[in-house]
This record gives structure tokens, C-alpha cells and sequence, in this order.
């Protein structure tokens, strides 16, 4: 039952997911215009959606929608408005905050039964606190620690002395390696590894001497991170995920690098060890980031760029090299002309000639 | 035995894959240049090929590879030739389709007897259609549907109500969420994880708050996905992939994207949230596509391309950011001269200031 | 027992792990600066390192740390000097392969006792060598081999007729396919594909027709192999990582590549179709090459390039597409200062433009 942890009440509905408009709007604190008795009975994307569900417009780019769309009520931005008489609003300063908790609302929470499947297996000394739920062939190993309602799905893998902390969630065909420590209500999406050894040679002679990979990793609280990421360990010390960050797919995360708190890194990005990122950063997608920098906080860098300096807080970079943004753009502006710029340079010189020519 | 499948007859050969040459050129519908009755054992690249073996010659950069192999014979395209009378050609105007043709004669059909192994786990109410195989350790859960001859191997997870169609194949340790639905004659490389949250966040201050990421997936008929690609399942509604398109290795696609039909994405590209990419388009290696574009249909993007702006039908498009790629083509060029251009620039002003010395 | 592996007995202190300084010193063949009966508990980073505890400074740009460092002895560079009588130092000519044999005292060696675990599946014929490792959940596919004092662990799969060679190790939830041959002393982290089917497909009017992927995967003695990595079977003959290569995580490898020996591939870099690499040679972080290149020997790659064409031996290339790299960073310089040139040269425009007007 979702209305308990969302403090609704049912709304008397006939199936537990139909709500009234009203109640939705006064859940979201939003403002409604429009029929608050309208019965809402599913969201749908705005091109989808259906009599009797609720959508949303949080780009008002997309607003020619509104006149079209079949559903019964829109969550909208503060400037957004519609002839519709028949269409309801509900009308918020964040609708993309306000959708999410919708979501919430009508997603319900998936149910675990608390149990160990039997075909897990579980090494000596493994502690599985209460309420958590492993499933089938997961593997867990000698001291490895499993909190209060934590999900472990099929074909998982926790490495000794591993901790899961309380209600994370990890799908199926995880690794977790050893000496990993991951927080509460984190979750990690299926084929991701974790505490793979970190990418370390010395050069002997002609050949490579693997540097033993020592420490660990620490994901902190509320932290998600995508299918198929990998997170090596440290050398020493630990790799670190920083509270509330989160982890797109395919991204690769090097020994000993820190990852601030509330960080968003897109899918397919790089960071390369001992990088430091500040808190509330965003990398977009397919970033990569040299060795040993120093990334401030609230650094936005653009798609693809490639960093091979310090960033310095607040700033936004882009481009390969990554430079301040404005500077990239008229980089990539000037490359535009270059056509142009080239046939100039080439009237200059005509010009010059012919003049040199007429002089006495 | 495939040669039922082929249609072949077997040939009287003491093995089973031996074949006649003539036999062979009939059943590609080449032109066969030389002796019919030559004994194929056998097929093998051009540089390894041994006598009795059949090779293929698709790029004519690699003829001077005519004179000096060993195989008995060589599909070629039309405007190849040879001096040597012992090697035998098959003329065909695709010869990568003949020899294609031709190595699925000699590979023969895997065969994955029908069953389900004792250490699969099956949730209540799945359905295993006749013909199915699934391996050991396999987890299929509740509600979900393997189809007639579809193979899941060793370790493979299928959530609840996902259908897997019939004669589709799962290699081993590919995970399936829930609600995602596999068309018929789709193959699916290890690792793959098709159906992980999309990766959406609202701000709420400081932290992202989870979008709950309730759409769905659809692969269609005859895809092909590569090993560790990650495709998101949609927030509302579905993440698709069009009939007969083929997916590379370590391919990320986010939520809500759509992919039209046949169409080729090369190993680690990227695309972003609610694009979509229209029929017959082809994306080289390690590409990355903005969200909420439309590709056009038959556009071809060159490798490691940076898409930040619709593509229209049929173009190609080349750079980062990309544009047309004669455009990039000329900026690439000027590039090169770069140097040269700065020293006529110098030219340039070294000339103007001792003109403006001289005058009067 | 490390001391058996590493030749140096336990130094008498009440853990196996203490050691003397001079002993250790010794041992990595150092010169010793300070007080030889030190006791040496641990290894730690230099901001982290306590008393008791030895750490490395291998980059005199951090030589700052020494004068700061709790630790009680430093590996360090010939160049390298300290104040502190009380900081001992161990100097070496590579003192960061002094630090990865110190590292290897105080890892010790994880051991797997050799056994084979109740819940894995090995079908018909498979060989499994004295004192081999098979943790639970493993599937090994019939006439596979696993090599003496090999490791497998949980969930990890070795697909018909594969041979995993003496005392190497597949850490849990790798996939290795059918027919794919990995030597002696390899390390595979967790995740990565080896033999998936090469992506190869010819055109048939609209439609993608798949080409059988026939060939196999080579991965000689010594090869380390980063998570989630893939590496393709060959379309026929083999797909090779020669001795000694190490390859990070997330690294795609196409069919028919051909890798030499001890190179280095960082992560996320992407080797098309066919091409070859020399020995010796190094790619940074998200490079791509395309396919049917010859890349030379000692090659080096700058991170995020793009490689078009064959690269001789020795040569260092950057940038995309990839130049020999004095001419990227040229080209760099110039774009850098691209706002200045043309300001430059709308000044001699003007400038001639007066001059054409004051002409009589």
C-alpha cells in the first residue's frame, strides 16, 4: 500500500490507485484550475495520455500539446495557460518535482518478501539483518554484512566483508567485490561492478607489474548508480561516492577518485584516478576527465568534453579540450568562417599585389 | 544437420560439410569461374585459407591476396580477376552476401535441446512455450512468457511479465527487467541489461529526487543486441528498437528513445532521453546524440560524432558538434593550414607596414 | 604465507605483516636513508599514512606531502630530499615499482582451496586440473578445461571446448563463450564478455544479414582484462590480446583485432574490426580506432582521440581525427588564439581600405 507512506488516504476510489484531482493538487501543493473532482486514474506522457489520467508539461517548447492532448488534467510551469475549458491544471512552480511525487503516487512500491531464497549461498559469518530479501543464486561471502531491509536480486554477489546498508536495493547480476561499503537506500542497477581492481602497472623492463589494489570503495546514502557502471578500488584508501549522487550507465570510475555529495555524472562518462569532484557537480554524457584534478563544486561539463585541467567552483566547461564554455563557442563559431575568413585573407593579399604593382 | 535448412542436398562427401564448388556458386546464385567439382571442406579468411577451402575477396584493396592464397577458391565481386587457374571463383555482385550465405552452410546450427535445467528458478504463473530451452541457474519471474524455441542461457534473469518470442536467444548472464517485451528471432549478447531505470531526477534544493520510471521496453522481431549494452525502459510509455536493427557492444540508449527499423549503431555510442532515429540509419563507433532529437531516416553519423541538433533524412553528418560532413571536411582542412594561414596573415601585415613606411 | 612467495622471512614482529625497514629496503634492492630497524606495520597513501605506516612518492610535483606526512618511512625518487631525521627514506631509481612489490608483502595472497562447489554445473567431458577453483553457481559448458590452481568464481560462465590455463582467475559473474582460449596467469574482472559474436552483417536489399561469427579469442599469457569489458570472437581465425597486455574496464574489442604484446588499452577505448597493434603500445582513456588499421609498436595514443588511419611505429598521436601530436597541439594553440587573428586581419582590411582611399 502506497497511501501509507505517501499520507493520502484512498480517495474511496474503486481501485486503489484512483485519486481526485483535488487531493493530487493539495499532495504536490500545487495550484488547480479546473474540476477538483476529477478522477484520475493513471499518468501518461502527454502524446499518450487518455481520458481519466493526468500528464505533465515541463518544457514550454512542447506547449502546442496542450491544445491536443486527450488527457484530463496537466501538471504546468508558472506561465503556461490553455483555452481548454474541458482540461484541468495544476499549476506549480517545479512541474517536473511536482510529476515525480505523482509518479510516486501511482508507481506503488514494489514488495520484497523478507527471506533468503534457498538456492542463495552464504558463506560463514555472514549477518542478513531483518525484513531483507535475497534472492535466487545470489552469492554472499564470508563476512559480509546485509542491512535491515536491504534487496538483493538474482545472480547477485556481495565479496567479504562487503556492507549493504539498510533498504538498498541491488538488481540482479550485481558485483560487489570485497571491502566495499555501500549506504542505506542506495541502488545499484544490474551489471554494475563494484570494487573491480584499479588500473595499476609498473613498468618493469618491457613489461607491466600489477600494482596490488588495496583499499576499497565507500557509496554513501541515497547514491544510484546505472547498469553496467564500473567503480574500481583504491590503491589505498577508498574510492568514494559521494551522499545523493547519481549514475548514469556505462560509466567508469577509476581507483581513488572522490565524488562530491549530489553529483549527477551521465551515461558513458570516465574519470580517471585520484580525480576529485565537488559537490553538485553535473557531468553530461560521455565526458572523460584526466588523472590527479581537482573539479570544484557546481562545475557543469558539457557532452564529450575532454578535461586536462583543474576546474575551478561554479564554472561551466566544454569541448576537447574542455575550455570555459564561451570560449568553445566562439572557437566553434570561428570554425563556422573559417571559409570565409580564408577567401579574406585571400582578397588581402589580391589587393596588396595589385597595388604593389601600381605603385611607382 | 543444416542441410535442411539450406536446402542443399548433402552432397556425398565423407563429411557432412564438405561440398562441391558448383554446388556452392548455385546456391549463392554466383557465377562460378573454374572447375564445379572441386571439394570445399571449408571456409577461411584469405590470408589462412588452406587447399580446400573457399575464402572471399569483398574489398578490391586486398586483390594483391588473390595470388598469393592457398584456398582452392574465392568469392569475388564483379570487376576481379586472376591469372591462377587453379583457383576457382564464384563472381557474385555482393560477395560479402555470398560469402555470409555460405558460412551459415558451414556453420551448421547450434542446437539447444528443449527443456528446462533442474537449477532454473521459475515464479509462479510463467509460461514455457514448446520447443523453449532454459539453462542452469536461469531466473524467469512471475507472469513472464519464454516463447516456442526460445533459448535463455546459463545465469540469464527474465522479469516479471516480460515475453521473451519465440525462437529468440539470451546468451549467458543477460538480464531482462520487468514489463519488457523481445519480439521473435532476437538475439541478445551477454551481459546486456535491457530494462534498468531510465535516468531522470527532478531537483528538489539541493538533491535529485527519483522519477519512478514505470514504462517499459520493446525490442522487435530479428534485433541483435551486443554484449553490455545497456537500454533504459521508458518513464511513461516505452523505449523501442525498430525491426531488424543492429545494436554493437556497450551501446547505451536511454529512456524513452525510439529506433526505427534496420537500422546499425556501432559499439559504445550513446543516445539520449526521447530521441529518435527514423528507419535505415547507420551510427558509427562511440557516437553520442543529444536528447529529444530527431534523426532522420537513411542519415548516416560518423564515428565519435557529438549530435546536438536534428539530423533531416539521408544526410551524413561528421564532427563535434557534428554538421554535414563536407562542411566538417573543409573545417578539417583549413585545420591543417592553420599554420600556413597565420604566417600569410604576417605576410600580410609585414607588407601593409612597410608600404605605409614608403608612402609619402 | 607471503614470506614462502616473497623470500623474506617474517622479521620476528608479533604480526606476519611487520616488517623491518631494512629489510624491506633490501628487498626492493633500495637505498636506505634512516633508521634500518624501524618497524613497518602497513602501507598507506601519503595523506593517509600513520606512524608505523611506509607510503611512496613516485611525482616530485607532490613532494610537499614529505614535509607533512605522518608516515614513518617514504619510498621516493633519486631527486628527492627530506629535513625530517625522523622520516626514513627508501630511495629508488622506479621507486613506483618498489611501492608494487611492498604492496605485494602486505597484500599477501588471497587463497582458494581448490574444490569444485556443489551448486556449479560442469556438463560432460569438462577437465578441471589439480587444485582448481569452481565457486557456486559456475557453469562450465562440455569439453571446456580449467587449468591447474585456475579460479572461477560465482556465477561465472566457460562456454563448450574453452581452456582457462594454469592459475588464472575469472572473477565472479565473467562470461567467456565457446572456443575462446585464455592463457596462463590471467586476470578477468568481473562482467566482461569474451566471444561474443563479432558484429558482422551484410546488406540484403533493406534488411542486415547476419554473418556467423565462426572464428575464436586468443588471450595469451599474463593479460589482464578490466569489468564489463567485451572482446568479439573472430568472424574466422581468431581474435588475439597478446602476452602481457593490460586492458581497463569497459574497453570494446572488435573481431579479428589483433593485440601485441604488453600494451596498455585504458578504459572505455574502442578497437574496430581487423586492426592490428603492435607491442608495446599504449592507449589512453576513450580512444577510438577505426577498422583494418596497422597501429606500429610503441605507439602512444592521447586520450579521446580519434584514429582514421595506420599509425608507424614509435610515433605519439592525440586529437580527432588523431595527428602526430606537436601538429594537435599547434593546431590548439592556433584555435586558442583564433579571435586574435581575426581581429588581425579586419585590421588590415581596414587598414588597406584607407590606404586604396588616400590613393591619388
Amino acid at each position: 500500500m502506497s497511501s501509507g507512506r505517501s499520507g493520502l488516504s484512498d480517495g474511496g476510489g474503486p481501485t486503489s490507485t484512483q485519486r481526485e484531482l483535488g487531493e493530487i493538487a493539495r499532495y504536490v501543493e500545487g495550484e488547480l484550475v479546473g474540476d477538483a473532482s476529477v478522477k484520475i486514474t493513471g499518468v501518461a506522457g502527454i502524446e499518450d495520455a487518455r481520458a481519466g489520467q493526468l500528464t505533465f508539461l515541463a518544457n514550454p517548447k512542447y506547449a502546442a500539446h496542450l491544445a491536443k492532448t486527450s488527457a484530463s488534467a496537466v501538471i504546468v510551469g508558472p506561465g503556461i495557460r490553455t483555452d481548454r475549458s474541458s482540461l484541468a491544471l495544476i499549476r506549480h512552480p517545479n512541474p517536473y518535482l511536482a510529476f515525480a511525487r505523482v509518479l510516486e503516487l501511482f508507481a506503488g512500491a514494489k514488495d520484497y518478501p523478507p527471506g533468503i531464497h534457498p538456492t542463495a549461498v552464504l558463506e560463514e559469518g555472514v549477518q542478513v539483518e531483518n525484513g531483507a530479501h535475497l534472492g535466487p543464486h545470489v552469492v554472499v561471502e564470508s563476512r559480509a554484512r546485509i542491512g535491515r531491509s536491504a534487496v538483493i536480486l538474482a545472480g547477485s554477489f556481495v565479496g567479504a566483508g562487503s556492507k549493504i546498508g539498510e533498504n538498498s536495493l541491488l538488481y540482479p547480476n550485481v558485483t560487489i567485490r570485497e571491502n566495499v561499503e555501500v549506504g542505506k537506500n542506495v541502488i545499484i542497477h544490474s551489471g554494475a561492478v563494484i570494487g573491480a581492481d584499479g588500473f595499476g602497472f609498473a613498468r618493469e623492463g618491457d613489461r607491466h607489474r600489477k600494482i596490488p589494489q588495496m583499499g576499497g570503495v565507500r557509496i554513501e546514502d541515497d547514491v544510484e548508480i546505472g547498469a553496467n557502471v564500473t567503480i574500481d578500488r583504491a590503491t589505498l584508501g577508498v574510492t568514494r561516492i559521494g551522499r545523493g549522487s547519481k549514475i548514469d550507465n556505462l560509466v567508469q570510475i577509476a581507483h581513488n577518485v572522490n565524488i562530491g555529495e549530489n553529483c549527477i555524472i551521465a551515461a558513458q562518462g570516465g574519470i580517471s584516478g585520484s580525480t576529485q569532484i565537488g559537490d553538485q557537480s553535473v557531468l553530461a554524457g560521455q565526458v572523460g576527465l584526466g588523472g590527479h584534478l581537482r573539479i570544484g563544486t557546481k562545475v557543469v561539463i558539457g557532452g564529450q568534453s575532454g578535461v586536462t585541467k583543474d576546474v575551478p567552483d561554479g564554472t561551466t566547461v566544454f569541448g576537447c579540450p574542455a575550455r570555459e564554455i564561451h570560449k568553445t563557442r566562439r572557437i566553434e563559431a570561428h570554425l563556422s568562417r573559417l571559409d570565409l575568413y580564408v577567401r579574406r585573407l585571400e582578397q588581402v593579399e589580391q589587393a596588396l599585389k595589385e597595388m604593389t604593382r601600381n605603385l611607382p
